[in-house]
């Protein structure tokens, strides 16, 4: 409509939506610009359809949630990424490398995400189907001040609060059924839900940082900088292949994003 | 010893020491000098020593968990403080005021409590025996950017999810027996355990930090710029004291901290 002042007719556009409009199973959707951003040049539709529920999740996780300053070098902090193959694993591991001095320790636990996990330029890899504290031993850590848990939360607790410094901070994404936060006071120690519908949902004043950062990544993608989490192509939008890739996605084998497209 | 590098024989100190070492009803103690302040020059030791715990525990909340700037003038951002009464509550509320650019609203439930929250310094004061939303739509507010839960956190949380902004955070220093976390999720809120304890008992690289806060406590409190939580002096150590001041802790009518001085 005429109130549209960030993007001009036939502009391509990438963008995650809201919960509170209809799904990405339609045709058409009218979506509010403030989250919205410029697609990136070098990627086909398909490619960047992999990357903003991912991408945005992961940049609010580390940059809003956690706080942590857009600086390059080496500094003192270290963030353990639980997950760190998956969807949101793969993008958050590049941007912690690529535009923080984090010292970056992701988790995997087969010889093909271990090695995808390194690619995108993780310092060390650690097995999470092994005891946590003797990974972090084996690469030469005691401690990390943050920790990303993308997954399984609950079952991993003892051992993030066990790994995390005094002080320290976790965020999550994932819904456990049931977490006991009393065991993060003795640390002092702080949780952070990402949740990246928040700002949609509730129309915050800043939702706009939304279009800010989906352009900003769409830059870092054209620059070469960061690769989407693209998976797998599944062939046109329809009730068969839709089926398929929930069954995969529910298997729990799936690697990056699944991506359909057109009617 | 001879390693003491931040004091000089004679010197008057005040300190809340370590859950490490033995505790408060000893008539001689040895502590670490990192968590260890110049006592005020205008305070008697009983009103003194009133202070540190209190002190400390509202300054790392305030400062090191929810990460507020020193800073005056009027903000955007807005503390609400459950139980801004009591020992805690009357430091936390001062330091919010005097020291930062916080919209400041404290809780309370007696006329006693309400005119002292108010002396302190809030801008407004709310019934917690209330409905909280209510409460703070009568002082024209509709939510709070960051919430400092006191007491009785267990009680109050479906409330205080409901007065947070989306992206809020939520301080708390208690022992809720447990707390649904997963209700922060839809808003992205955060949770921050205060405990004054962690930075003695893990020996952290910034364990000086309760030296620097409690000389500055001192200063500010020389200066009149915040007054000692120190409620009621009773009489010698000794253990019929001891009982009279655990019975008027455990009755939940203490106003400030009751101090026991001498052998």
């Amino acid at each position: 409509g005429s109130h549209v002042t960030l993007f001009k007719p036939g502009d391509k556009v990438f963008y995650a939506g809201s919960l509170t409009r209809p799904g990405a199973n339609s045709e058409l959707h009218v979506v509010d610009e403030r989250i919205v951003g410029h697609m990136p040049k070098t990627l086909s539709f398909a490619h960047a359809a992999a990357l903003p529920l991912t991408a945005i999740t992961a940049w609010e996780l580390l940059f809003e949630r956690l706080q942590i300053p857009q600086k390059q070098g080496e500094g003192a902090h270290s963030l353990l990424i639980v997950g760190a193959a998956g969807g949101v694993g793969s993008i958050l591991t590049q941007l912690a490398r690529k535009l923080t001095s984090l010292k970056v320790i992701g988790t995997a636990s087969r010889p093909e995400t271990e090695s995808w996990v390194n690619e995108l330029g993780a310092h060390h890899v650690l097995d999470h189907s092994k005891p946590l504290s003797e990974e972090l031993k084996r690469v030469g850590l005691k401690h990390v001040t943050h920790v990303a848990s993308l997954t399984q939360t609950e079952q991993h607790l003892d051992q993030l609060v066990e790994a995390l410094k005094p002080q320290g901070k976790l965020a999550l994404i994932d819904d456990p059924k049931s977490l006991d936060v009393s065991k993060l006071k003795r640390k002092s120690l702080s949780l952070h839900w990402e949740f990246m519908y928040t700002r949609s949902m509730f129309e915050t004043e800043d939702m706009i940082e939304q279009h800010n950062l989906l352009n900003r990544v769409a830059e870092l993608i054209d620059a070469g900088t960061l690769k989407t989490t693209f998976g797998e192509h599944f062939g046109t939008i329809n009730a068969e292949n839709l089926r398929r890739a929930h069954a995969l996605l529910e298997s729990g084998k799936a690697k990056g994003k699944i991506v359909l497209e057109g009617f």
